[in-house]
């Protein structure tokens, strides 16, 4: 096998050489592969740093810090890694000590060979060196700092239009079942009335909103802390490196890039990080919180509430023909489950920053992209292989909502809350409807009894609200 | 002792004619009192409920519901409430089953003894009953949920300007400091310098950031479920209740209170506190970061970093005379650690939310407010006794300042990584300074090593790099 | 006011003479009050601390450091503080920086001035310092370190009889009930039967592996650091102290106390503290986990499973009559969530413990004792107000398990998987009982199906399994 | 591509024939890929499944269930399954809802396909049939919570020798530090002094403690529900086929392996899970803690405590040159916080179980063992690259412990506490060593100051406490 030498602070090593990575990738390889999954795996930090790389190196072109010919070498050089033909010449370890000082040193030495191949023929340190010239003007102190604030917009872009698309899947359901009447539940007691419609049209709601949370985040993916190099001061950067960066990458992103407002602070603190999950955590939380309803209501098939049921995908058990699972609420509730573990990890390791940088970006990486990854992944297969399959019991649903007690809140609301207690009593004991109850008791005539505890009307806010108030109006009149 | 009878669906009961409190608060003090502390304890939620009860009962009375004395009572009753007065008539303990309704029901008998007896001269149920009238067209599951959302800006309204003077003390200390030239470090190894002026920049900064992220989630305080009564369907509001109502409390709180875009959502889902949870957690988690730093820069005071003293307070040990502890920062970082845990209680409450509403009120009140408490009362101490007296050692830092290794990054950035490597080794193997081992190597000029390791130069970006660049220049022209 | 002067390292200072803290504890309160809740809340820590003050005066007395007076005296002091009479004497909030150097010395302190009164007749430092005589030997590292994992064994010692109780209370419910047959749910849909006896009898075998598990840790309380003062190495401690102090204090509890084997590690590290989390924590999950169960076995009345009933204790709601909520499975369900948080922020100041000591004392104290707390108070609420009243509604429990499709179960395990899938499905499409399908289908004989397909037969697995193995038996011969 | 028809409860698949699974896990692979990493990433589970399946069909051989020809065919295709050799027939991602039945059925597939190819000549389920046979008499309930039960054990006994390894590393480096006097530090303050060894050999001891705690969960392991199919009453298993079943496992693994108490709290509950989770966590927060002295001790090179030095392994900047990172100290940290978060979603999954059975077995398993992994595999890098290599800079360490005001508790210990005070106040303000104040002071004389003061007999507790007490019984003759 034919190798090369390099050379590092510690020393000369021999890299083989049909790698693009060099020798401070090979002495990180040497204590890596904890995790056993790669850096890569989630693509969103690499793409941002060839971005930035290219960005960096036609800023210190403009501001004659770095030779045209080099320059565009290492810009070709980025153009081509963005492609992800080279992925896999990126082999680190998800898990690293350093604060990934050696995946900055591992895009350097990948795209400084890159571009000396280009310029020269053959890999090497000759033409363009990695520290020198790919990582010119830069540490991995603003570098990655900011290239992990900024590939946050693409997994952003990615949630967000699956919430879109939940949201749109329950609303289809809500109209579906707009008049299906079944008992509410409370502290899981039979409660009054609504539609399957009107929870549906909850969960769509909610869903709406946390995209529109998601999105919220966006702007604030794009301020970095480029140019403070190793600890804020901007130690090494040419002078207009900044501003010209700035407008490079921005350029290439088709978005507005820009400095924070202080770069020492950027350094120091990764709380960006801690909002961004929090706001994952919250999103796959509620959707668990349906997924968990849709699971309650389709348990059964006869023991169970069986108000609706879910599409079957696979046998459910192994020894019990017949059965089935609800196995995608279930993933959906596990994916929410890793999100309140990892966001405990993100907030630790934030509070365990120190002075001039937080060393932990590989847990934050790690614990923030997995939430991101198992939420935006889970979200397409509950629409397809669950909610957009469900159908409403029509019959259970009714009996329900016919036979809760609740409905003497309508006495309740009429005749007043003493008169509905008697009412729900009496109608547990002799185990009555509460519109036969009212019968029975006097307490209201048929007529009344069937305008007022009609359960399409007790879903019906607008109407209900009328309905007693003309029945107090005439109580007065009468 | 003087008692009265009271009812409710499970019976009758003798109560003790001095307490406002009735019937069903009597009943759940039976099983109460696990936490020790009582609801009250933070009194925000009490205080919007009163506020609420009184723009309901009015809202009742515009829409014809109430009759204008009762309601007209029902108001007088909360404005005797709102004076703090009565606090001691809450006597549940902030942990509760069944979702806060009892707290509901307290609020409803209290204001309701207390209306019926500026009424009637004397307690009970007989002019005003606590359910059909002072809880009249409302459910726990509309109101307290509210009432939880709503009384959450008080709550900001008192963190957000510790915030600010925590902020303020910061830069206060960064315009003391900002002569005080120090080193930096990055995984806690010297890095180049800055000055202590810059670092506490960058706290001022972080806490001004966090008051702006704490102030952006008021306005979601005032969107509520009210008028959404059991279920979010409505049943048992009057017509025009809702509108009325909120009519009333934004008058009263001077806000503009309104209605939520879906409420079943807004019953279903608690998330906000997740929201608001992990924006205190966010700031709490940064504060001690900083409060680390500052334990660390004055360790010593003899074998530490000794960069800075902070105020003695107490003495530190029983035994070691003389010693003194950090009790502030270290106090700082209990209640970051506090809010993590918080945090997950929260997450795992709101994910185990379940159809129409979730029953994890107390642990959501419980949680999100002892995080508020902790750290808006911390904030102040903090300030106080800790930071407005921390003072610089100016000597030991400029020493380190001078000594570091990392001043060989100049090098680098003028001569290139591999000769800035070759430097960097040699001072530390003749244990030199870099300005004195450029000089021994023959690698700079007396006056080049003086004008480009100032250390005064190193810290200011822009000076820096416009000596680096003439250098540059002048090389180039050499 | 009468007032006495007081000295310490920090200066003197003005103290009321009513009081038997002083100076040092004066400090403290001056940045103290955080939390709002004192450390004496729980007990545990200040009665050990007495109880160690007092071997350790005995033991300076018996190794010639201390003078028999006044080691009598601080004897004597201890003991007037062990019956709580002075427990208003400890004003400290529970949340402190410094690792509880200031409880310490308010025992210190409050033991002194004791003391000292008895000698002297005046409150003071004259006869008895606080740190020169009742601190005598030791340093707030050994001794809060040590007094925290002994003040454990109490809070074990009441925790370990409610599981106990709970347990009993299960077992109880298992035998009523071993005869409710019902569908058992496995993904909360039905599966083969069981009887309500099982499932309660599983809960009871919990709780009783849960309380084992909880005594299995006792002993490890009783292993001290005492002897080691500030760092480990015992400076300041005289000869002889150690053996002395263990023989006074097992005299003392009546427990076998000892040295733990390495005096650093136990000063470096609270792990215990971890692990007894844990062991709350796991409890506490279980017994939410059962109380779920019973919640949604009690969920109805009409529209939920409703396959038993619990004890009504106050109104479940304040708009719908004769609502019943499940407030004490509720309540349990909180207080495992919020051991969850607690155990969060325990392993997180773990954790964070550094160099010779873990400063997070209070911390750790806070939230194990909470935790200690709120489930040893819940469940004796838990078993009166709610297990124990528990009734099996038979009839609703019978039909399911009549019903259950994965009665097809048995026609696998005799007839093979796949014609019980044939008549699992058949049964469904028919809307039949698999004993009613089988007939119809012809699969089995009347004679067979009401043989294998009893249900009291198909929860009791040795009658099931021989009539299984007689059936093939016989089909074999036939 | 030849395939061939499988069937199962929701129809029949054409299944490509060179694969050994089958139907059921071709379904489950249409939802699966979440995570992105494979059950079998750990190979726990599957090697115990494997070997539950061998002894399961040799069980119901010896009862008469199953012909011998199947039954040997079955064993023989699990032998072949434990040689790792189809590794690549289990495709399934560790993220599954429905309880891991699809990982059951998927591992019934491959083996029931061996069986049916080494019988038959051809894949199918003409001969083995993966349900009937292959799964006879058990359920994925279990099954598989059992198999995750036992297979922790394998997880144990690797990391339990990794935790004695880095014990005796800290071992010998105690060893090696004995005579390297430091100053030891409480609250990050200067404290009295203690030997570097000492510190390490309390490291070592922590680990021994934890490899022991580790190895008591071991037991627990070999505590199987089998034979409880479906919901714990054993439903469709054979008569003697628990007794058999577990006769064949022990002779297979060679351990003791039995059945629980109680077989329905068993499926009900994972709390083991909690209980090792814990455990982990507790040694690996422990370690972490180890590793951040060892960063804050190595700090520097310069302006940090410098006490110690740790091996360089790769450049720690990518823009200051000679900069390295503590980066395996790092990377042990990261660990930790993720066994933390870990934690919490495994607790949360455990207080999520319902009913009969846990369905979060994936949650468990994936965090469990990624838990396992990573303290397992950090542990090894963290002795070989940092710990055998750190050496101490005993020149730094002697100053500092020199130098420490502490040294005043001698004075205190002597003399009382407030004559300590005096001499700690002395020497701070004239920035003297303790030594040399109390001779300034004439608080001791030379001779006197020589012999208590000398740091060699500080950290010595014997012949420190025989110096004191001899000085005192001369004091008291003088």
């Amino acid at each position: 096998m034919k190798t090369r030498i390099e050379k590092d602070c510690l020393g000369e090593m021999e890299v083989p050489d049909n790698v693009y990575y060099g020798i401070q990738t090979m002495r990180v390889m040497g204590v890596s592969g904890l995790l056993g999954e790669k850096v890569i795996k989630y693509p969103y930090l690499h793409q941002c740093l060839f971005q930035m790389k290219k960005a960096s190196a036609l800023a210190n072109k403009d501001v004659g810090a770095l030779e045209a010919e080099k320059a565009d070498a290492i810009a070709w050089a980025c153009d081509q890694a963005l492609t992800g033909r080279y992925d896999d010449q990126f082999p680190l370890d998800m898990y690293q000590g350093g604060g990934y000082t050696c995946v900055n040193m591992n895009v350097n030495e990948v795209i400084g060979n890159l571009a000396n191949e280009y310029l020269t023929g053959h890999k090497g340190q000759d033409a363009i060196h990695p520290n020198t010239h790919v990582n010119m003007g830069q540490s991995t102190n603003d570098v990655v700092t900011s290239a992990e604030h900024l590939c946050i917009y693409p997994a952003l872009d990615k949630l967000a239009p699956e919430l879109d698309k939940l949201a749109e899947a329950f609303a289809q359901k809500a109209l579906e079942f707009a008049d299906v009447i079944k008992v509410g539940r409370t502290c899981l007691q039979d409660a009054v009335p609504l539609t399957l419609g009107q929870e549906f049209g909850g969960y769509a709601e909610f869903c709406r909103r946390q995209a529109a949370n998601i999105r919220s985040l966006r702007e604030e993916c794009f301020s970095l802390i480029v140019g403070g190099t190793a600890v804020g001061t901007g130690l090494g950067a040419a002078p207009g490196y900044q501003e010209a960066f700035y407008k490079h990458l921005s350029a290439q992103l088709g978005e507005d890039v820009k400095s924070a407002t202080d770069l020492f602070d950027g350094m120091q603190n990764d709380d960006f990080c801690v909002k961004v999950s929090a706001a994952v955590k919250q999103a796959a939380c509620g959707i668990s919180k349906i997924a968990k309803d849709i699971r309650l209501m389709s348990s059964g098939p006869r023991a169970g509430l069986g108000e609706i049921s879910i599409p079957s995908l696979s046998p459910g058990s192994s020894i019990m023909p017949g059965k089935i699972n609800p196995i995608l609420p279930e993933l959906v509730s596990q994916v929410a489950q890793q999100t309140c573990g990892n966001d405990v990890v993100i907030s630790m390791a934030f509070e365990q920053g120190e002075l001039e940088i937080s060393v932990w970006a590989p847990t934050l990486y790690k614990n923030l992209f997995e939430s991101f990854d198992l939420l935006t992944k889970v979200i397409p297969l509950f629409i397809d292989k669950c909610v957009s399959g469900i159908t409403a019991n029509r019959e259970k649903c009714a009996q329900e909502a016919r036979e809760t007690i609740a409905l003497a809140t309508v006495v309740a609301a009429t005749l007043g809350y003493p008169e509905g207690v008697r009412v729900a009593k009496y109608a547990q004991q002799h185990n009555l409807a509460v519109a036969d109850a009212v019968l029975k008791m006097g307490v209201m005539t048929k007529e009344e009894a069937d305008s007022l505890l009609d359960p399409a009307l007790l879903v019906n806010p607008e109407r209900m609200a009328e309905a007693i108030a003309q029945w107090k109006a005439e109580k007065r009149h009468a």
